[in-house]
């Protein structure tokens, strides 16, 4: 059972994964870490996943056999666990719980070399559905009070498999940025009587500078305080506290604006390493006046480095407005 | 002049380097970047740095050429400029300052080749003279009000050059992670009456299972929350706010803490990549009881992933009692 272990400090929460822990000869340097050439997420290998939980298969195959376009099946090394309670106690001065929640992997295809610029608008649609249906199915677990949806691509990112998947991972507790965010957001909108969000639209379509891209329902733009070069955030024009309450015609306009933004990133950086992340609301929050879900993106393009670790200022060598004018222009 | 520029959802502030602004072919693959052979911090190349701030040379040679031991001179690409006033203002709903600041190189020895591991203890008791002798005198600019003092060793932990060296960056504000940090003491202190990291000693002391290392005036521990695998951190034993305000004999004997932990990690970690934070208090704080300065090593050996970014939760793979063990079994 992994453990959630809290910093006396600052109130951060860890996973430690006592079972799976590893040795130092576990940590090769880069190079001698080579992928391996066999896939467990490509189509014949699904005895080499945890049984699916979910999985799109419009000619009627059956489970756990090919056939199917999309597969969401329970990670085979989860960050957190789903049996058990928490069982929360102290250690002397220090917190600790069982490391209870949900952890699915969702295979977006069963073609390993595409992407998300390559894909199709409907597979992508998919895949957002995947999400739906699953944070759906999962919310009735009363133990859980967030789901994080986010895609890790390429190894400087974290991801450990080539074949394109995203993440949900779902946790007894809201996690210490979703709640700092939500805090600003509450904040602003107490001060206001505003959503910052749509404030930051109205700003963003009225001075253009930081547009990338725009269509009926999402509006993709280079963040004013882009932490990392070639940040960019697509936002629902219509506010929603929650991803997973979306219409269906946003479903149809995200999945567009995602190969938008994709195909956009691939011709200006080609094929760089990054994270996707949905900002969505916790679970069964019931004020939603004052946060909108969106959809971050981070290229890693530069390191981390001391100054971030130890300050939490981000430095960014690219002017958003310079990023944004560079995927603007793309000929896609 | 570099851009501060704040978030208005979580008031995290990002430096925009407006002026060096990266295109996307800047950004090249790793292995396209090699290593220049080149080295502006080697002897001899004192004019390919700026004029040095201050040196150790023990042989009374002249200023910005050979003979030094140490020396300090002002980043030739800084995060933040020296000149100027904060002059805030907003643009629509997003706050903006100038990018004032310092932001100095500290060159830790003539040789290109040495670590913490093989430095003499009387060298890095040289760099930490050098960092104490700095803040003294940055302190002295009112317009300061925090200076993180850290070092980036390897290029996967943000190291652009090879050559030892450490930076200060002196900020404006005070930077959210120390804020973070200073609210979590106080809220501890104010809660119990006595200061968090005191406590986090003496229970180590007691439990014994997270020590690494101990001398006359430090202990060396993975802590208990640790969001890296063979995280450490070096505290002093006697209660200190400051960093700056160290004892001689705790310079020394942090200088003996240092080389054996370095040492250490050598042996159990090869030479792995990693980030060395100070952690003090803001200038000119005058509250001293709650904030206890110490040191906060970080190794990169894992990516941080999406789960991370999305959450501030940090998943490690080696529990802090396993990576203190190999610590400690080190026959160094």
């Amino acid at each position: 059972m992994p453990e959630l272990r809290k910093d006396p400090v600052t109130s951060r929460w860890v996973i430690i994964s006592t079972e799976r822990g590893r040795r130092p000869s576990d940590f090769g340097t880069e190079p001698e870490r080579e992928r391996v050439s066999f896939c467990p997420f490509c189509p014949g290998n699904e005895s080499k996943t945890p049984p699916e939980v979910l999985a799109y298969r419009p000619n009627g195959t059956g489970s756990n056999g090919p056939g199917w376009q999309l597969r969401v099946v329970p990670n085979k090394f989860p960050a957190l666990q789903i049996e058990g309670d928490l069982n929360r106690q102290g250690d002397g001065m220090y917190d600790k719980m069982n490391g209870i929640g949900a952890h699915e992997v969702v295979i977006e295809t069963p073609e390993h070399a595409e992407t998300l610029a390559s894909m199709s608008e409907r597979r992508i649609e998919d895949v957002l559905w995947a999400f739906h249906d699953r944070v759906l199915d999962l919310k009735k677990d009363q133990r859980f009070r967030y789901i994080l949806i986010f895609k890790n691509s390429g190894r400087a990112a974290g991801a450990s498999l080539e074949h394109p998947h995203s993440q949900l991972i779902a946790t007894p507790i809201i996690p210490k940025r979703v709640r700092e965010e939500l805090d600003g957001a509450k904040e602003y909108y107490n001060y206001k009587e505003r959503c910052v969000f749509c404030d930051i639209i109205r700003q963003e379509l009225t001075q253009e500078v930081r547009i990338i891209s725009e269509n009926d329902d999402f509006v993709t733009v280079a963040p004013y305080a882009s932490r990392f070069p070639f940040e960019a955030w697509i936002l629902p024009k219509t506010h929603d506290p929650f991803f997973e309450d979306a219409q269906k015609h946003e479903y149809v306009f995200l999945s567009k604006m995602i190969r938008d933004l994709f195909l956009r990133v691939e011709k200006v950086l080609m094929n760089p390493p990054y994270n996707l992340i949905i900002h969505s609301s916790p679970l069964r929050d019931t004020d939603g006046r004052y946060f909108h879900w969106h959809i971050e993106l981070m290229p890693k393009l530069t390191h981390v480095a001391g100054f971030e670790w130890g300050s939490g200022f981000y430095i960014n060598p690219t002017p958003p407005e310079d990023a944004a004018k560079y995927l603007r222009d793309a000929k896609v």
